[in-house]
């Protein structure tokens, strides 16, 4: 191909499945959330690290709930003509790699957060992408339970200081041990592990019954149809499970006796329960009781490198999804994954950490209504409709510019219908406007294009418009010295 | 791979070649790079967009310099077992698909800013990487020469509001169709064009003999003893470019007089005299005279897709580079790209552009020392060298926390000497420290930590070093309620 398009073999402008292009209004919503909860990270004493989009396969490591399929759910390719390379599929498997490169010149525990794009090659979903943003904290080198408080509650903190109040979330905790102890006491074996935690971690989607069908014979998903197959536990076995399903989540004291009553005989078990009453103590000494932390027996996490702790921060007031009211959902995850770093080293290294699904939650944000409307929009137009007065329009654009207002200055061609047809079409709340009228008398006209919008959305403005109109002019006419000072005034009408 | 570490074959900790991690102090200082940049091009009216890091080759096209070889420069893979795609190698091509695919719904001129990793498949160098930022703007839909200004003013300012002064940085300004025009006027050979202007492109680098060299029978690097095959011109076609290249850079009506000589008779020549008027008036009204924006006859530019104004950012304070002063060179490029969404569309849709190359930039505001010392670096560590006094050192990380001061909770193990060699090596400020003499007397340990070195450094405080010390002490003890202002008093000392 060279510079001339060839009307032959012209591409068709798409893109590849399961991706998207992000506009305006999100990308400054993220922006902003992702600073808000960078701070509060900072705040514990996180620093950033970025590691690169492309990573040897060897080094990621097969953890994903698809590393079976035959692409193992990740992006790979050959790199230099020698090695696998893949994109990376969390910033975890990258953050052990990092560490194990770097081990002898960073001191532990080793704290970072890192934010980037990933990419898992999943049947993509509504609202479920190929390349989505995760926002991570770990940290590395420190077995002790206070490294799981910490990334719990800064987990705990960020909601907080994104605006969502005490009670609209929860950070669930529970026990990769505990679980394991439970698997242990009823006798599952190895090969259907995998089945019966994902069967547990689905217990908020398909209630008791589907959890005890999904881990015996199997279920049939009642809306698709579609038939799972279970992990061929008896009931006998099965009882068990649901009994720890039903251990008291609303309350950790209450959690801890239930589970220990139900596996603290098997090694694991107790080990696991050890350390959540550990946990329970470090939370309860910061003053975060269970009404920002609980601990669930249903949090199982999907990746396959965790060995501790799980959590997962659920987001609880509801919304509506085709008519019906469902909590909101999870909006991040992490836990202890002890052994990561030691498929490199050979020592053990303890790691922690959590990573916040960005998208997930702009979107809960959003149903929050926690977001500033027209985020992502320029705010002022200055048109250009009389080619020889070119040098008095760029004067505008500057002097409003360098008054800190955003500004467009229009440099496309047509006449004035065409350009109050592109001010309306990209939602700028002020253009101004001139011809040789206004600039030979030193004028210059504004027009406020948010008014009409405003009044037909408010029905007691619109009920008394003409005076609202009186007193807020959607178009008026001022001295060329006066234009900064009127355009704050417009767009001080909406701040 | 299971969770378990098999010893007989543990993964290298390694890198794919010309790939990188970057550092907290990088990632900080690049951040607030970034933000300064964004706060600009948003208050010309550019708003953000992201696209995604994959996209179908047929897409991107073939535009780089590296378009001729096997792989074409970029990372390729078939996805979805049916087409090929790549990593993006630029922001300008996937925002030509972007523009293709929603032209209808976009309103024309469209702006938008993209900032985010690229990805080409070149030989690495020392400092040039695979994985890279760019931070680009693009205005499309607009023919008109005011585009163009509004590229490269915005440029200019983004580069003081930096802190780059002005007189240490110039935007330097050519345009493809004056280049085209002076190969015709040679009668250049079509397929030696692209060799012809790559040597004029290396003025800097190589002066007007090696230009000769280069476009002439070729040419061996005085270093390296490379040879670099020429474009086969002779001398009578070679001296006009030499004369072009001594047009006079530093004046912009001296540039359009000196190239409208030279080519003013051709008629792609002429079209791009015409255009650099038109430009250089633009400016001119604007305030932006010779001192920001100069005419350069050697500025090209390397990808294929320019037709009209091309432009780069070049730092003219000088740098060492082995033991020589050099000027620092470029840090941003672009031009006009009036056939790219054409590509597409099949109808003409001009446009014009530049992007920021971030890590070039962000290496020259360390070099002119305009960032930050210790960026990056978390300021206060709160030791816990008693175990049974964990719930103490918990609340007092909470409080310096809660007061906005960024701590890190020492959660690794040992005791008070390891603790404080970590202190050392992760670079803190202050190191908050307490036992049970302290704690059981209501009281607090506090070391500056930065002390010493600061006396290293500086040799009048060293001269003076008892009496300073008596006024800083670099540890002193205070009681727990005044742990807040003390460690602020600390930090205070390096603000």
């Amino acid at each position: 191909m060279g510079n001339k398009p060839k009307k032959a073999k012209r591409p068709q402008p798409r893109i590849p499945k399961g991706l998207r292009d992000l506009e305006p209004e999100d990308l400054v919503l993220r922006r902003r959330m992702i600073d808000t909860v960078c701070r509060v990270y900072e705040r514990y004493g996180f620093t950033p690290l970025e590691t690169p989009g492309i990573e040897y396969v060897d080094c990621l490591g097969k953890f994903l709930p698809e590393a079976d399929t035959p692409a193992g759910g990740i992006f790979a390719f050959v790199y230099d003509d020698s090695e696998w390379v893949a994109l990376r599929y969390d910033l975890t498997a990258p953050l052990a790699r990092y560490v194990a490169k770097n081990f002898q010149e960073l001191g532990m525990p080793f704290r970072r957060y890192q934010t980037g794009s990933v990419w898992r090659l999943e049947k993509p979903e509504p609202g479920r992408y190929r390349e989505f943003t995760q926002l991570d904290i770990d940290i590395v080198g420190a077995g002790s339970m206070v490294a799981d408080a910490e990334v719990v509650c800064v987990l705990a903190e960020a909601m907080e200081a994104l605006g969502i109040p005490r009670g609209s979330y929860e950070v669930r905790l529970n026990h990769r041990k505990v679980l394991n102890g439970l698997l242990a006491k009823v006798g599952c074996p190895d090969d259907a592990a995998p089945t019966v935690l994902r069967a547990l971690d689905k217990l908020d989607k398909v209630g008791p019954e589907g959890v005890r069908e999904l881990c015996g014979a199997g279920r049939k998903d009642p809306i698709s149809g579609d038939f799972t197959k279970g992990a061929g536990l008896d009931d006998l076995q099965i009882d068990p499970l649901l009994a720890f399903l039903a251990a008291p989540a609303a309350d950790r004291d209450a959690y801890l006796a239930s589970v220990e009553a139900l596996v603290g005989e098997t090694t694991e078990g107790k080990a696991g329960v050890v350390e959540m009453r550990e946990l329970d103590a470090v939370l309860t000494e910061r003053g975060f009781g269970s009404d920002r932390i609980v601990f669930s027996p249903s949090i199982v996490r999907g990746l396959a490198y965790y060995t501790g702790p799980v959590v997962e921060v659920v987001l609880t007031f509801p919304v509506e999804d085709a008519g019906e009211a469902r909590s909101f959902g999870s909006v991040a995850g992490g836990g202890r994954y002890d052994d990561l770093v030691a498929r490199f080293t050979g020592q053990p290294v303890p790691a922690t950490g959590a990573s916040i699904g960005v998208d997930r939650l702009l979107a809960a944000l959003k149903a929050l209504g926690k977001v500033e409307a027209r985020a992502g929009r320029c705010p002022v137009l200055v048109t250009a409709i009389d080619k020889k007065h070119r040098a008095t329009y760029q004067a505008w654009a500057t002097r409003l510019r360098d008054a800190g207002i955003p500004t467009e200055l229009y440099c496309g061609g047509g006449g004035v219908a065409k350009q109050f047809k592109y001010a309306d079409r990209r939602g700028f709340t002020a253009v101004v406007v001139a011809g040789e009228d206004e600039i030979s008398q030193g004028q210059v006209s504004l027009k406020d294009l948010r008014l009409g919008e405003e009044l037909s959305r408010d029905a007691t403005l619109a009920a008394d418009r003409k005076a609202w109109l009186a007193e807020l002019p959607g178009q008026f006419t001022c001295a060329d010295e006066d234009l900064v000072d009127k355009v704050r005034e417009v767009l001080d009408r909406y701040a």
